[in-house]
């Protein structure tokens, strides 16, 4: 399996255009030792050809650019990326679905309950439908193995497999009320593993603290990424950009009780990758002493262009 | 008045991500002489303190980032991004409202048209409304005079104003045939006259080719940027991008019977800028032909990163 980090931060990015935080200002003029982060975005090379997407970042285009193997070789238009996997409707997730309306053919997988938020709530995302064929949408059923895309019969054994399960967590807030309560709560945000050649990847930006199901994925996966959003609870509320915990926003913070590197554990063979790291995060800053903690406990920290090979 | 081009290309940018066009792969390869560009995007300093924003274009955070005089200078959270004005609800003009969402009060001002497409058809741009005070959408009624954003009236001299025109054009095939009856068609895509200490710029990035009403308005103006999108009427059928011509979606092309060159005439005194260029557009290698012409007859080429002071 081959895995390219496009972009490895949380929503808003490193730094984020409207924050001045210590850690943003600092990586503006410099005077910390912190490399800039474009929003969570990842690709991985399909079986057949072409490439997949893990969520559509606001900062796809770019991304794309920054990455010559995904680079259009001839005309007409024909882009090696061929499909997309939305793991929640969450403007961090969905909105570069907006970057690739330019008449690209593609296959979109996602909870009926997210396609379902941009199709009857959203119709901005159609310009997709302009391409010819129009975007296909294929449901994800929690807790199925799925083909990705659908290959010939005679690729089984190169075949690319993924399988969602559900992390808890709630649907955006601009869902509207009625929709919301036709939505199965399993169904807002998902971790993904994905299967190649016998090894296994889990992928997982965001950790609601009600649910350990990710518990069993992560540990029995060679390779996972997992919600570094941010290192305390209440750091959101300390730089004045939200009046909520990390928490009460879907993510469990890394450190302390509670926190991402105790439920962890040492369990786990597999390589451990913090990725979707919020712009106020300390381990941002590499001579921090949070930097070193995860370090020390045996995590990396993810940074754009880092690539994986299982 | 002054003015930064942020960006200067047409929607999907230079090179757009799915595109091997001769200028895409020219580019990207270093083979013609050319620079990229992101998504248009422009700025305006506004005359108390912060920025305008000239639509909210999808590449707008790495725009911002380029922009050193639009980062934020302490905490709390205070970006001197203080309003926008949209002139269509197209996704050029649109998307990057939601790279905005950082809890950022924020005014918009729009046509009625334009906000309801947003406010009931399309609940994500919702997340503006996180911010506290949340965003405040304010109406722009087309030929009249407007305060930019609302002043003291002890600041009146130096006051930035805004007066909209239509241009004609449709709404974005991603609304619905039900809201779109409903919509004057006139609010559809308007051009903008600025105002300010008796210098005005005029900023039409599309021109349909059914109204000729921004004459006035261009060939008044000391300034003026305009619809650079298509050299030929066919240039997206070639390259196998679309079926339709460039007038059939809402630009008239700057070459032969009928175009802009032919239109604009050699009116006005004012210094003429083209913006919104497409990638298959041959004026943006500068050993073209056509961008020789465009120069000889007395335009500019707007690259990424222009300064402009009235």
């Amino acid at each position: 399996m081959d895995i390219k980090i496009l972009g490895s931060a949380a929503g808003g990015g490193f730094p984020q255009w409207n924050c001045a935080c210590r850690n943003c200002v600092g990586v503006r003029n410099g005077t910390i030792r912190a490399e800039p982060r474009t929003q969570l975005q990842l690709a991985l090379r399909l079986p057949t050809s072409g490439w997949l997407l893990v969520n559509a970042s606001p900062d796809l285009r770019a991304q794309i650019l920054s990455s010559p193997a995904l680079s259009p070789k001839e005309l007409p238009r024909e882009s090696p990326i061929a499909a997309i996997v939305l793991t929640s409707a969450d403007v961090d997730s969905v909105a570069g679905l907006l970057h690739l309306r330019e008449f690209q053919p593609l296959q979109i997988y996602a909870t009926p309950s997210v396609r379902r938020i941009l199709a009857e709530e959203n119709r901005i995302f159609r310009v997709l439908n302009r391409s010819n064929p129009p975007a296909v949408w294929q449901d994800i059923k929690l807790d199925n193995w799925l083909a990705l895309p659908d290959v010939d019969s005679s690729a089984k054994e190169a075949e690319l497999c993924c399988r969602a399960i559900s992390l808890g967590g709630s649907y955006p807030d601009y869902v509207s009320e009625s929709l919301r309560k036709s939505l199965p709560p399993e169904e807002a945000v998902i971790g993904l593993t994905f299967l190649q050649g016998g090894k296994k990847m889990f992928f997982a930006p965001s950790i609601p603290s009600q649910s350990d199901l990710w518990k069993t994925a992560a540990h029995s996966s060679d390779l996972c990424f997992m919600d570094g959003t941010f290192w305390t609870d209440d750091e959101l509320i300390h730089v004045g950009g939200s009046s909520k915990t990390a928490r009460e926003i879907g993510h469990i913070p890394l450190g302390g009780p509670g926190g991402l590197f105790e439920k962890f554990g040492p369990a786990g063979g597999g390589r451990r990758v913090l990725i979707h790291i919020n712009n106020t995060n300390p381990i941002l800053d590499e001579d921090s002493l949070e930097h070193a903690e995860a370090l020390r406990r045996g995590w990396q920290i993810a940074r754009d262009g880092m690539e994986f090979h299982l």
